[in-house]
C-alpha cells in the first residue's frame, strides 16, 4: 500500500509557508510566483491553518476584503486537517472525502513536513492500481489456458 | 474505454457560464455561490475563454486589478482547449498534461456541453482501472492452480 510518504517522495517536501500576520496580498504574490494554489500558516507549535485560492475567492474577493490590509489570520481555515507520512494514500483519500476537503497537512512529531492535495492522492492511487494491473496481467499471461 | 461523456453523466452537464463583459466580481460571486473554481466565457460562436481561481489570484489580485471594474475579457484565458463527448478519458488526460492545463471545455457541433477538470479525469481513470482489476482478479480466482 502506498503511503503519504510515497507522494512526498515524488512531489517533494516543499510547502509554501506563511505566518498569520502575512497579508493576503503577500501570500498571493508568493503563491503566484511559485505557481501553487495554497499556503500553510505555521506558528511555533506547527501548522495553524491553510489559505487557498478558494479562500481568496470566497473570503477576500467576494467578501470585499482588501488584500493589502487583511492578515491571513482573518481568512484562513483553522484548525487544519493533518495526516502523517505513514498514513496510507487510501486513508488520506477517505479523510478528504469525509471532511469535504482538498488538502491535508503532513506532520511528524508536531512539525510540518509536507502538504498533499486531492490530485496527488488520485494520481498515487492510479499508480498503485496500474502496478496491480501489470501484476495480474503478468499472472494471466503465464497461467495455463483452461 | 471511458469517454468524456461518461464523466459528464456522473458530474452532470452543468457549466457556469458568463460573457466577456461580466465583471470579475460578478463572476466570483457566481463561483462562490455554486462552490466551483471556474467559469466558461461564451459568445455567439461557442466557448470563448475560461476564468479560474488561478486567474483571479494571478491576473486580478496580484496584478492589482479592481474586481468591480475589470471585465472577464481582460483576465480570461482565451482561446480555450476543447474536446468532445467522445474523446477518451486517456486522451483528455494527455491533452491536459501536454498543454499544462487543468480544464477542458466539452463542445459538440460548436456548442458548449460541459467542462471537465483534471480531478474528474483522474477519478474516471481510477474507476476504469478498478473495474479492470476486478475482472483480472475474477479470472485469477477461477483459473486452475499451476
Amino acid at each position: 500500500m502506498l503511503t503519504v510518504n510515497d507522494i512526498l517522495l515524488i512531489k517533494g517536501p516543499d510547502v509554501m509557508v506563511a505566518t498569520s500576520t502575512t497579508t493576503v496580498l503577500e501570500a498571493a504574490e508568493q503563491m503566484a510566483e511559485s505557481g501553487v494554489g495554497s499556503v500553510v500558516i505555521e506558528d511555533s507549535s506547527g501548522a495553524d491553518g491553510i489559505f487557498t485560492e478558494r479562500d481568496l475567492l470566497q473570503r477576500v474577493v467576494v467578501a470585499g476584503r482588501d488584500p493589502v490590509a487583511t492578515p491571513l489570520s482573518e481568512v484562513m481555515t483553522s484548525p487544519v486537517a493533518t495526516c502523517s507520512t505513514s498514513t496510507t494514500v487510501r486513508d488520506a483519500q477517505a479523510i478528504m472525502f469525509e471532511q469535504h476537503i482538498r488538502h491535508l497537512v503532513v506532520e511528524e512529531d508536531g512539525g510540518l513536513v509536507g502538504l498533499i492535495g486531492v490530485r496527488d492522492v488520485l494520481a498515487a492511487l492510479l499508480r498503485e492500481d496500474e502496478d496491480k494491473i501489470k501484476e495480474l496481467e503478468n499472472y494471466k499471461e503465464h497461467s495455463p489456458v483452461v
